[in-house]
């Protein structure tokens, strides 16, 4: 193997495979096609790697990425700054943008409380979501977490731990999604859907 | 979407999506672990990147990818230079490399006919292959493009521009695949192996 594999082509076989869901075997075939690529690829990825972590910062309120600290977001006067929407990832703020439906604020935790998998709430920026309600005395905390077990826990635990600051505290409805089909929808969705249904 | 993703992320995010079999959706999720990781990864990837083009050439004899040329195999003094393996793409060196079973050199296409998608004859190592064999007379050429319809057609074409060379020109044997079910075979390879079946 490694007197036909040129070391080059090795390390970036081997970087390239620790990235999530991408194996050796699809490692070597990135590895190639930029090669192959010939024209400016393997620069243009080097320089937006090198940019990533020299030109993002967290912002300093709600923990998102950002070029600047505080994030556009969280310094727009025009926003509703006392309602705040905690979510697990910078890409779930993305998501919540898209709506145009939120005109409020952002915590991001950067994960969900997974304790088997080593993510207690000191790895999250929970302690620091505390903070900013002690701090700031927001009018509603939406906890927009994933409907999933770890978003679910982490949505409770952030909950209980907001109980006595007299914030009122709320949860992304669960129910049918939007153009989904009731036959092919899961029981616990449905069961959701039915325990939240609104009148007409 | 602008205000809210930083240009560093954005960019990352567009530079990932032009590689083969990676959307939006996997590049922003690549994007946002090379960001947590925290580590060297990012560094790590761009330093591989860079050093990829940098660090490697193409060996003057077989086209293969490698640090110097000629490559370590091509200057092997106790491999077989008159038996020549010829293959679509640096990995195919690899896996026949893997068998063992294999002592002579090779000459690598990079890539296979397909008129349809602009790939003619003078994109592929095809002039430097026969320019090779009459310079050097080797015994036996193997056809060790895949067997698809294109790897079969740049065999059918490669085979004709030999025939007037002298030189024995083969085709590696198409079979059922060792660890494989009758039941499950498709029609053209259970055909192919029919016709190629052996005393045993």
């Amino acid at each position: 193997m490694s007197q036909t594999l040129a070391k080059p082509v090795a390390d970036l076989i081997a970087a390239l495979s620790r990235l999530p869901g991408i194996g050796p075997k699809t490692a070597s075939r990135l590895t190639f096609f930029i090669l192959r690529e010939g024209g400016d690829l393997a620069q243009t990825l080097a320089d937006a790697l090198q940019a990533l972590r020299s030109g993002t910062v967290q912002c300093e309120h709600c923990f998102n990425i950002a070029e600047v600290s505080p994030c556009p977001i969280c310094a727009d006067a025009g926003r509703d700054h006392r309602t705040i929407c905690v979510v697990e990832e910078p890409l779930d703020v993305l998501a919540v943008e898209r709506t145009g439906a939120f005109r409020g604020v952002y915590h991001v935790l950067h994960g969900a409380l997974s304790p088997i998998n080593g993510v207690y709430p000191e790895k999250l920026r929970i302690a620091e979501l505390v903070d900013r309600v002690k701090a700031t005395q927001p009018s509603e905390i939406i906890l927009a977490t994933n409907p999933s077990l770890e978003g679910e826990n982490t949505a409770a635990y952030v909950h209980q731990l907001l109980l006595t600051a007299g914030v009122r505290v709320t949860r992304l409805a669960r129910g049918l999604p939007v153009g989904g089909d009731l036959e092919y929808t899961d029981e616990v969705t449905l069961s959701r859907a039915l325990e939240g249904r609104r009148a007409m």
